[in-house]
Protein backbone atom coordinates (compact mmCIF):
# COMPACT_ATOMS: atom_id res chain seq x y z
CA UNK A 1 0.00 0.00 0.00
CA UNK A 2 1.45 3.72 -0.88
CA UNK A 3 1.33 5.68 1.98
CA UNK A 4 1.31 9.74 2.60
CA UNK A 5 1.91 11.05 5.75
CA UNK A 6 2.17 14.65 7.17
CA UNK A 7 5.31 15.27 9.48
CA UNK A 8 6.07 17.31 12.15
CA UNK A 9 9.69 18.42 13.26
CA UNK A 10 12.13 20.64 15.71
CA UNK A 11 14.62 20.55 12.60
CA UNK A 12 17.51 21.64 14.88
CA UNK A 13 18.96 18.50 16.18
CA UNK A 14 19.23 17.31 12.28
CA UNK A 15 21.46 17.53 9.06
CA UNK A 16 18.04 18.37 7.17
CA UNK A 17 15.68 16.31 5.76
CA UNK A 18 17.59 14.16 3.01
CA UNK A 19 19.62 11.11 4.27
CA UNK A 20 23.55 11.84 3.26
CA UNK A 21 26.26 9.68 3.23
CA UNK A 22 27.97 11.31 5.88
CA UNK A 23 25.91 13.08 8.05
CA UNK A 24 23.73 11.78 10.29
CA UNK A 25 21.27 11.66 11.78
CA UNK A 26 18.70 13.26 8.83
CA UNK A 27 14.52 13.48 8.90
CA UNK A 28 14.75 10.82 6.50
CA UNK A 29 16.97 8.69 8.29
CA UNK A 30 14.96 8.79 11.27
CA UNK A 31 11.77 7.53 9.66
CA UNK A 32 13.46 5.20 7.86
CA UNK A 33 14.27 3.56 11.09
CA UNK A 34 11.18 3.65 12.18
CA UNK A 35 9.63 1.83 9.77
CA UNK A 36 11.71 -0.56 9.25
CA UNK A 37 10.94 -1.31 13.14
CA UNK A 38 7.79 -1.69 11.85
CA UNK A 39 7.96 -3.56 9.13
CA UNK A 40 10.74 -6.34 9.97
CA UNK A 41 12.68 -4.54 6.35
CA UNK A 42 13.92 -1.45 4.94
CA UNK A 43 11.84 0.59 3.89
CA UNK A 44 12.48 3.83 1.46
CA UNK A 45 10.42 6.99 2.45
CA UNK A 46 10.73 10.11 -0.12
CA UNK A 47 9.97 13.67 1.34
CA UNK A 48 8.19 16.98 -0.64
CA UNK A 49 10.54 19.25 0.36
CA UNK A 50 14.31 19.00 1.24
CA UNK A 51 14.58 21.27 4.42
CA UNK A 52 18.46 22.68 5.31
CA UNK A 53 19.73 21.85 8.56
CA UNK A 54 17.96 23.25 11.53
CA UNK A 55 14.90 24.15 9.09
CA UNK A 56 11.38 23.12 10.75
CA UNK A 57 8.32 21.29 9.48
CA UNK A 58 4.68 21.42 10.79
CA UNK A 59 3.70 20.03 7.13
CA UNK A 60 6.46 18.38 5.52
CA UNK A 61 4.96 15.18 3.41
CA UNK A 62 6.16 11.63 2.68
CA UNK A 63 5.70 8.97 0.96
CA UNK A 64 6.40 5.48 1.10
CA UNK A 65 5.34 1.69 0.54
CA UNK A 66 3.74 -0.33 3.68
CA UNK A 67 1.85 -3.58 3.82
CA UNK A 68 -0.60 -2.48 6.68
CA UNK A 69 -4.06 -4.22 7.62
CA UNK A 70 -5.11 -2.11 10.36
CA UNK A 71 -6.78 1.45 10.75
CA UNK A 72 -3.86 3.97 9.71
CA UNK A 73 -4.22 5.58 13.23
CA UNK A 74 -2.92 2.85 14.25
CA UNK A 75 0.34 3.21 11.68
CA UNK A 76 0.48 6.99 13.30
CA UNK A 77 0.94 5.83 16.63
CA UNK A 78 3.03 3.20 16.27
CA UNK A 79 5.54 5.73 14.11
CA UNK A 80 5.25 7.73 17.04
CA UNK A 81 6.29 5.21 19.69
CA UNK A 82 9.53 4.70 17.07
CA UNK A 83 10.10 8.20 16.42
CA UNK A 84 12.17 10.65 18.50
CA UNK A 85 10.57 13.46 20.57
CA UNK A 86 11.61 15.46 17.55
CA UNK A 87 9.92 14.46 15.03
CA UNK A 88 5.88 13.34 15.06
CA UNK A 89 3.56 11.74 12.28
CA UNK A 90 0.74 13.94 12.31
CA UNK A 91 -1.56 12.05 9.78
CA UNK A 92 -1.05 8.74 7.71
CA UNK A 93 -3.86 8.10 4.76
CA UNK A 94 -3.75 5.69 1.94
CA UNK A 95 -2.30 7.46 -1.58
CA UNK A 96 -2.57 6.18 -5.54
CA UNK A 97 -0.38 3.68 -6.20
CA UNK A 98 1.78 6.29 -7.91
CA UNK A 99 1.93 8.91 -5.51
CA UNK A 100 5.48 10.99 -5.29
CA UNK A 101 5.54 13.51 -2.58
CA UNK A 102 7.76 15.58 -4.79
CA UNK A 103 6.80 15.62 -8.33
CA UNK A 104 2.78 15.51 -7.68
CA UNK A 105 3.34 18.57 -5.38
CA UNK A 106 1.55 21.61 -6.57
CA UNK A 107 3.27 24.26 -4.35
CA UNK A 108 5.12 24.36 -1.05
CA UNK A 109 4.32 26.96 1.37
CA UNK A 110 6.76 28.06 3.94
CA UNK A 111 6.96 30.53 6.90
CA UNK A 112 9.94 32.52 8.05
CA UNK A 113 9.49 33.91 12.35
CA UNK A 114 11.68 37.19 12.72
CA UNK A 115 11.28 39.34 16.29
CA UNK A 116 13.10 42.81 16.55
CA UNK A 117 14.09 43.41 20.45
CA UNK A 118 17.11 44.77 22.15
CA UNK A 119 17.73 41.28 23.83
CA UNK A 120 17.54 37.92 22.51
CA UNK A 121 14.47 35.74 23.99
CA UNK A 122 16.13 32.48 25.09
CA UNK A 123 12.98 30.44 24.69
CA UNK A 124 12.78 31.33 20.77
CA UNK A 125 16.36 30.71 20.74
CA UNK A 126 16.08 28.05 18.27
CA UNK A 127 12.49 28.92 16.54
CA UNK A 128 12.75 32.95 15.48
CA UNK A 129 15.59 35.49 14.41
CA UNK A 130 16.59 38.29 16.68
CA UNK A 131 17.51 41.51 15.16
CA UNK A 132 17.65 44.50 17.15
CA UNK A 133 17.86 47.32 15.07
CA UNK A 134 13.73 47.98 14.10
CA UNK A 135 12.40 46.97 10.07
CA UNK A 136 10.53 49.43 7.96
CA UNK A 137 7.33 46.95 7.18
CA UNK A 138 5.83 49.33 4.56
CA UNK A 139 9.03 48.86 2.26
CA UNK A 140 9.38 45.08 2.89
CA UNK A 141 6.02 45.16 2.24
CA UNK A 142 6.76 46.50 -1.01
CA UNK A 143 9.40 44.66 -2.26
CA UNK A 144 7.10 41.47 -1.34
CA UNK A 145 4.31 42.72 -3.73
CA UNK A 146 7.53 42.38 -6.11
CA UNK A 147 8.39 38.63 -6.00
CA UNK A 148 4.73 37.38 -6.50
CA UNK A 149 4.35 36.00 -10.18
CA UNK A 150 6.84 33.82 -12.60
CA UNK A 151 10.34 35.20 -12.42
CA UNK A 152 13.78 33.38 -12.94
CA UNK A 153 14.93 33.78 -9.08
CA UNK A 154 18.81 32.75 -9.42
CA UNK A 155 19.51 35.99 -7.15
CA UNK A 156 18.27 34.17 -4.91
CA UNK A 157 19.30 30.84 -5.08
CA UNK A 158 20.84 27.90 -7.10
CA UNK A 159 18.42 25.09 -8.95
CA UNK A 160 19.09 21.81 -9.26
CA UNK A 161 21.92 20.55 -11.65
CA UNK A 162 20.16 20.66 -15.74
CA UNK A 163 16.75 22.70 -14.12
CA UNK A 164 16.84 26.86 -14.81
CA UNK A 165 15.81 29.08 -11.77
CA UNK A 166 12.22 29.79 -13.04
CA UNK A 167 9.51 29.59 -10.41
CA UNK A 168 6.34 30.83 -9.75
CA UNK A 169 5.34 32.63 -6.45
CA UNK A 170 1.60 32.31 -5.81
CA UNK A 171 1.64 34.24 -2.72
CA UNK A 172 3.95 35.99 -0.29
CA UNK A 173 3.20 38.12 2.81
CA UNK A 174 5.02 40.11 5.44
CA UNK A 175 2.65 40.41 8.55
CA UNK A 176 2.88 42.36 11.61
CA UNK A 177 1.03 40.44 14.33
CA UNK A 178 2.24 42.06 17.24
CA UNK A 179 4.82 45.06 17.73
CA UNK A 180 8.57 43.64 16.79
CA UNK A 181 7.20 40.35 15.41
CA UNK A 182 7.63 40.02 11.77
CA UNK A 183 6.39 37.25 9.93
CA UNK A 184 7.10 35.95 6.20
CA UNK A 185 4.75 33.32 4.43
CA UNK A 186 5.40 32.25 0.82
CA UNK A 187 3.81 29.98 -1.55
CA UNK A 188 5.32 28.53 -4.63
CA UNK A 189 5.10 25.60 -7.04
CA UNK A 190 8.98 25.08 -5.87
CA UNK A 191 12.02 26.41 -4.74
CA UNK A 192 15.75 27.21 -5.28
CA UNK A 193 18.14 25.93 -2.94
CA UNK A 194 18.36 28.25 0.08
CA UNK A 195 15.87 30.86 -1.67
CA UNK A 196 13.37 31.28 0.96
CA UNK A 197 16.38 32.23 3.20
CA UNK A 198 17.77 34.30 0.97
CA UNK A 199 15.02 35.99 0.19
CA UNK A 200 14.10 36.54 3.88
CA UNK A 201 18.02 38.09 3.94
CA UNK A 202 17.35 40.53 1.26
CA UNK A 203 13.77 41.70 2.55
CA UNK A 204 15.66 42.76 6.04
CA UNK A 205 18.26 44.64 3.86
CA UNK A 206 15.30 46.58 2.57
CA UNK A 207 13.48 46.73 6.20
CA UNK A 208 17.36 48.32 7.34
CA UNK A 209 17.11 50.65 4.51
CA UNK A 210 20.20 49.07 2.95
CA UNK A 211 18.50 48.96 -0.12
CA UNK A 212 15.32 50.15 -1.18
CA UNK A 213 12.76 48.28 -3.00
CA UNK A 214 13.69 49.58 -6.34
CA UNK A 215 17.22 48.43 -5.78
CA UNK A 216 15.59 45.28 -4.67
CA UNK A 217 13.99 44.73 -7.95
CA UNK A 218 16.58 45.17 -9.45
CA UNK A 219 18.28 42.49 -7.46
CA UNK A 220 15.56 40.24 -8.66
CA UNK A 221 15.63 41.36 -11.98
CA UNK A 222 19.49 41.26 -12.71
CA UNK A 223 19.59 37.76 -11.72
CA UNK A 224 23.36 37.69 -9.85
CA UNK A 225 23.60 35.86 -6.80
CA UNK A 226 25.88 37.83 -5.42
CA UNK A 227 23.58 40.95 -5.58
CA UNK A 228 21.45 39.42 -2.99
CA UNK A 229 21.63 39.49 0.80
CA UNK A 230 23.33 36.14 3.15
CA UNK A 231 20.53 34.03 3.63
CA UNK A 232 18.67 33.83 7.21
CA UNK A 233 19.45 31.49 9.78
CA UNK A 234 17.50 28.43 9.43
CA UNK A 235 15.78 28.31 12.80
CA UNK A 236 13.54 31.04 11.53
CA UNK A 237 11.87 29.25 8.72
CA UNK A 238 9.35 26.41 9.10
CA UNK A 239 7.92 24.21 6.01
CA UNK A 240 3.89 24.20 7.14
CA UNK A 241 2.50 22.64 3.95
CA UNK A 242 2.38 21.20 0.53
CA UNK A 243 -0.31 21.66 -1.52
CA UNK A 244 -1.34 18.37 -3.74
CA UNK A 245 -4.55 18.20 -6.75
CA UNK A 246 -6.51 15.99 -4.48
CA UNK A 247 -6.72 18.05 -1.26
CA UNK A 248 -5.55 14.45 0.48
CA UNK A 249 -1.77 15.71 1.08
CA UNK A 250 -2.68 19.44 1.74
CA UNK A 251 -1.30 20.60 5.10
CA UNK A 252 -3.45 20.12 7.87
CA UNK A 253 -4.42 23.30 9.73
CA UNK A 254 -2.58 24.05 13.05
CA UNK A 255 -5.61 23.19 15.08
CA UNK A 256 -4.59 19.61 14.91
CA UNK A 257 -2.12 20.44 17.82
CA UNK A 258 -4.35 22.32 19.47
CA UNK A 259 -2.90 25.67 18.42
CA UNK B 1 26.77 48.91 43.36
CA UNK B 2 23.84 46.52 44.00
CA UNK B 3 22.68 45.77 40.76
CA UNK B 4 19.05 44.05 40.18
CA UNK B 5 18.62 42.38 37.27
CA UNK B 6 15.60 40.71 35.35
CA UNK B 7 16.56 37.56 33.37
CA UNK B 8 15.07 35.11 31.05
CA UNK B 9 16.60 31.82 30.25
CA UNK B 10 15.60 28.21 28.80
CA UNK B 11 16.06 25.68 31.69
CA UNK B 12 16.04 22.56 29.53
CA UNK B 13 19.80 22.13 29.72
CA UNK B 14 20.18 23.50 33.63
CA UNK B 15 20.37 21.37 36.87
CA UNK B 16 18.02 24.44 38.27
CA UNK B 17 18.41 27.78 39.59
CA UNK B 18 20.34 27.01 42.43
CA UNK B 19 24.66 26.68 42.22
CA UNK B 20 25.11 22.95 43.70
CA UNK B 21 27.80 20.97 44.73
CA UNK B 22 27.21 18.41 42.29
CA UNK B 23 25.48 19.19 39.72
CA UNK B 24 25.82 21.58 36.59
CA UNK B 25 25.60 23.97 34.95
CA UNK B 26 22.86 25.71 37.07
CA UNK B 27 21.39 29.07 36.24
CA UNK B 28 22.81 30.76 39.10
CA UNK B 29 26.31 29.27 38.20
CA UNK B 30 26.03 30.82 34.45
CA UNK B 31 25.48 34.47 35.48
CA UNK B 32 28.74 34.12 38.29
CA UNK B 33 30.61 33.20 35.98
CA UNK B 34 29.59 35.98 33.25
CA UNK B 35 29.79 38.61 36.30
CA UNK B 36 33.43 37.19 37.31
CA UNK B 37 34.27 37.66 33.43
CA UNK B 38 33.17 41.64 34.02
CA UNK B 39 34.18 42.37 37.33
CA UNK B 40 37.68 40.15 37.12
CA UNK B 41 36.72 38.48 40.28
CA UNK B 42 33.56 36.40 41.70
CA UNK B 43 30.27 37.88 42.04
CA UNK B 44 28.53 36.03 44.04
CA UNK B 45 24.14 36.02 43.12
CA UNK B 46 20.74 36.03 45.08
CA UNK B 47 17.61 34.70 43.04
CA UNK B 48 14.09 35.55 43.82
CA UNK B 49 13.04 31.89 42.76
CA UNK B 50 14.64 28.31 43.12
CA UNK B 51 13.08 27.01 39.55
CA UNK B 52 13.91 23.21 39.28
CA UNK B 53 15.43 21.69 36.58
CA UNK B 54 13.95 21.84 33.36
CA UNK B 55 11.62 25.03 34.09
CA UNK B 56 12.14 28.41 32.36
CA UNK B 57 12.01 31.72 32.88
CA UNK B 58 10.89 35.41 31.27
CA UNK B 59 11.33 37.31 34.88
CA UNK B 60 13.57 35.73 37.50
CA UNK B 61 14.58 38.37 39.09
CA UNK B 62 18.25 38.40 40.94
CA UNK B 63 20.46 41.15 42.70
CA UNK B 64 24.61 41.09 43.03
CA UNK B 65 27.11 43.79 43.92
CA UNK B 66 29.37 45.34 41.35
CA UNK B 67 31.02 48.42 40.56
CA UNK B 68 29.67 49.77 37.23
CA UNK B 69 30.79 53.42 36.18
CA UNK B 70 29.26 53.19 32.45
CA UNK B 71 25.06 53.20 31.51
CA UNK B 72 23.66 50.03 32.87
CA UNK B 73 22.39 49.20 29.41
CA UNK B 74 25.94 48.46 28.83
CA UNK B 75 26.41 45.95 31.91
CA UNK B 76 23.08 44.12 30.34
CA UNK B 77 24.76 43.97 27.16
CA UNK B 78 28.19 43.02 28.45
CA UNK B 79 26.67 40.13 30.28
CA UNK B 80 24.44 38.79 27.26
CA UNK B 81 27.66 38.99 25.66
CA UNK B 82 29.40 36.62 28.07
CA UNK B 83 25.98 34.15 28.76
CA UNK B 84 25.08 31.05 26.81
CA UNK B 85 22.90 31.98 24.47
CA UNK B 86 19.95 30.29 26.16
CA UNK B 87 20.03 32.95 29.18
CA UNK B 88 19.57 36.44 28.53
CA UNK B 89 19.82 39.40 31.32
CA UNK B 90 16.49 41.50 29.95
CA UNK B 91 17.04 44.84 32.06
CA UNK B 92 19.84 45.88 35.06
CA UNK B 93 18.73 48.67 37.62
CA UNK B 94 20.56 50.09 40.53
CA UNK B 95 18.80 48.75 44.00
CA UNK B 96 18.80 49.96 47.44
CA UNK B 97 21.96 48.72 48.94
CA UNK B 98 20.12 46.01 51.11
CA UNK B 99 17.80 44.91 47.95
CA UNK B 100 17.29 41.10 48.94
CA UNK B 101 15.23 39.48 45.91
CA UNK B 102 13.62 36.66 48.13
CA UNK B 103 13.36 37.88 51.02
CA UNK B 104 11.98 41.41 49.35
CA UNK B 105 9.56 39.97 47.21
CA UNK B 106 5.77 40.53 47.77
CA UNK B 107 4.54 38.06 45.11
CA UNK B 108 6.06 35.36 42.07
CA UNK B 109 3.82 34.74 39.03
CA UNK B 110 4.21 31.53 36.66
CA UNK B 111 2.62 30.17 33.76
CA UNK B 112 2.25 26.59 33.32
CA UNK B 113 1.48 25.49 29.49
CA UNK B 114 -0.38 22.22 28.78
CA UNK B 115 -1.92 21.17 24.54
CA UNK B 116 -4.41 18.53 24.50
CA UNK B 117 -3.84 17.02 20.56
CA UNK B 118 -3.71 13.30 19.22
CA UNK B 119 0.05 13.94 18.41
CA UNK B 120 2.95 15.70 20.07
CA UNK B 121 4.17 19.13 18.75
CA UNK B 122 7.75 18.28 18.34
CA UNK B 123 8.02 22.39 17.89
CA UNK B 124 6.86 22.40 21.80
CA UNK B 125 8.46 19.74 23.48
CA UNK B 126 10.81 21.92 25.62
CA UNK B 127 7.84 24.29 26.26
CA UNK B 128 4.43 22.59 27.24
CA UNK B 129 2.59 19.34 28.26
CA UNK B 130 0.92 17.09 26.23
CA UNK B 131 -1.85 15.56 26.59
CA UNK B 132 -3.80 13.34 24.60
CA UNK B 133 -7.23 13.48 26.60
CA UNK B 134 -9.68 15.96 26.50
CA UNK B 135 -9.63 18.49 30.05
CA UNK B 136 -13.06 19.38 31.49
CA UNK B 137 -12.25 22.52 31.83
CA UNK B 138 -15.13 23.90 33.64
CA UNK B 139 -14.45 21.34 36.72
CA UNK B 140 -10.77 22.32 36.50
CA UNK B 141 -11.95 26.19 36.67
CA UNK B 142 -13.98 25.25 39.93
CA UNK B 143 -10.87 23.47 41.73
CA UNK B 144 -8.77 26.74 40.87
CA UNK B 145 -10.97 29.53 42.43
CA UNK B 146 -10.64 27.09 45.89
CA UNK B 147 -6.85 27.55 46.16
CA UNK B 148 -7.11 31.48 46.02
CA UNK B 149 -6.40 32.56 49.38
CA UNK B 150 -4.75 31.92 52.45
CA UNK B 151 -4.38 27.60 53.22
CA UNK B 152 -1.97 24.80 54.26
CA UNK B 153 -0.94 23.68 51.05
CA UNK B 154 0.76 20.64 52.72
CA UNK B 155 -0.80 18.45 50.33
CA UNK B 156 1.12 19.91 47.25
CA UNK B 157 4.22 20.31 48.16
CA UNK B 158 7.28 21.17 51.20
CA UNK B 159 8.19 24.23 52.73
CA UNK B 160 12.11 24.34 53.32
CA UNK B 161 13.05 23.05 56.58
CA UNK B 162 11.82 24.72 59.81
CA UNK B 163 8.98 26.82 57.44
CA UNK B 164 5.23 26.14 57.76
CA UNK B 165 3.45 25.48 54.48
CA UNK B 166 0.63 28.15 55.06
CA UNK B 167 1.09 30.40 51.66
CA UNK B 168 -1.15 33.14 50.10
CA UNK B 169 -2.59 32.50 46.26
CA UNK B 170 -3.69 35.82 45.80
CA UNK B 171 -4.54 35.12 41.64
CA UNK B 172 -4.98 31.23 40.12
CA UNK B 173 -6.17 31.13 36.60
CA UNK B 174 -7.17 28.78 34.31
CA UNK B 175 -7.64 29.86 30.51
CA UNK B 176 -8.40 28.54 27.73
CA UNK B 177 -6.94 30.56 24.62
CA UNK B 178 -7.97 28.29 21.67
CA UNK B 179 -8.82 25.12 21.38
CA UNK B 180 -6.83 22.56 23.19
CA UNK B 181 -5.13 25.16 24.65
CA UNK B 182 -5.17 24.96 28.41
CA UNK B 183 -2.80 28.15 30.35
CA UNK B 184 -2.74 28.07 34.15
CA UNK B 185 -1.20 31.25 35.66
CA UNK B 186 -0.57 31.78 39.53
CA UNK B 187 0.60 34.34 41.62
CA UNK B 188 1.52 33.67 45.46
CA UNK B 189 3.47 35.41 48.04
CA UNK B 190 5.31 32.12 48.18
CA UNK B 191 5.68 28.82 46.77
CA UNK B 192 6.48 25.34 48.29
CA UNK B 193 8.96 22.98 46.47
CA UNK B 194 7.06 21.57 43.60
CA UNK B 195 4.13 23.41 44.66
CA UNK B 196 2.62 24.79 41.29
CA UNK B 197 3.45 21.48 38.99
CA UNK B 198 1.78 19.24 41.48
CA UNK B 199 -1.27 21.80 41.46
CA UNK B 200 -1.24 21.24 37.63
CA UNK B 201 -1.03 17.84 38.24
CA UNK B 202 -3.89 17.46 40.46
CA UNK B 203 -5.84 19.87 38.11
CA UNK B 204 -5.19 17.88 35.65
CA UNK B 205 -6.92 14.87 37.22
CA UNK B 206 -10.08 17.21 37.86
CA UNK B 207 -9.88 18.02 34.36
CA UNK B 208 -9.88 14.21 32.90
CA UNK B 209 -12.83 13.73 35.52
CA UNK B 210 -10.66 11.15 38.09
CA UNK B 211 -11.69 13.34 41.10
CA UNK B 212 -14.31 16.33 41.11
CA UNK B 213 -13.75 19.60 42.06
CA UNK B 214 -14.86 18.82 45.78
CA UNK B 215 -12.40 15.98 46.34
CA UNK B 216 -9.96 18.50 45.01
CA UNK B 217 -11.49 21.11 48.33
CA UNK B 218 -10.57 17.56 50.45
CA UNK B 219 -7.26 17.04 49.22
CA UNK B 220 -6.53 20.28 49.81
CA UNK B 221 -8.04 20.35 53.58
CA UNK B 222 -6.60 17.02 54.34
CA UNK B 223 -3.44 18.44 54.07
CA UNK B 224 -1.19 14.66 52.94
CA UNK B 225 0.70 15.08 50.07
CA UNK B 226 0.17 11.49 48.83
CA UNK B 227 -3.19 12.89 47.94
CA UNK B 228 -2.43 15.02 45.22
CA UNK B 229 -1.43 14.29 41.50
CA UNK B 230 1.97 13.62 40.54
CA UNK B 231 3.52 16.79 39.57
CA UNK B 232 3.44 17.91 35.98
CA UNK B 233 6.66 18.00 33.87
CA UNK B 234 8.75 20.85 34.18
CA UNK B 235 9.43 22.05 30.70
CA UNK B 236 5.68 23.38 30.90
CA UNK B 237 6.53 26.20 33.40
CA UNK B 238 7.81 29.38 33.45
CA UNK B 239 8.63 32.13 36.26
CA UNK B 240 6.97 34.98 34.52
CA UNK B 241 7.45 37.63 37.32
CA UNK B 242 8.62 38.57 40.90
CA UNK B 243 6.81 41.69 42.09
CA UNK B 244 8.53 44.39 45.13
CA UNK B 245 6.86 47.14 46.64
CA UNK B 246 9.26 49.71 44.67
CA UNK B 247 8.06 48.42 41.56
CA UNK B 248 11.78 48.31 40.38
CA UNK B 249 11.85 44.30 40.33
CA UNK B 250 8.04 44.06 38.68
CA UNK B 251 8.57 41.43 36.13
CA UNK B 252 8.68 43.23 32.59
CA UNK B 253 5.94 42.83 29.70
CA UNK B 254 6.48 39.94 26.73
CA UNK B 255 6.24 43.56 24.37
CA UNK B 256 10.20 44.03 25.56
CA UNK B 257 10.75 40.63 23.48
CA UNK B 258 8.42 41.71 20.97
CA UNK B 259 5.93 39.27 21.87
Amino acid sequence: MRCRATLAYDGTAYHGFQRQANASPTIQGSVEAALAEIAGRPVGVIGAGRTDAGVHATGQVIAFDLDWRHPLSDLRNALNAFLPADIAVRVVDEAAAGFHPRYNALSREYKYAIYVAPVRDPLRRWRAWHLTQSLDDGAIAEAVRLIVGTYDFSAFGKPPQGENAVRTVYEARWKCPLPGEHHFTIRANAFLFRMVRTLVGTLVWVGQQRVTAAQFEGILSDRERGNAGPPAPPYGLVLTGVQYDDRAGDSRSDEEFGR
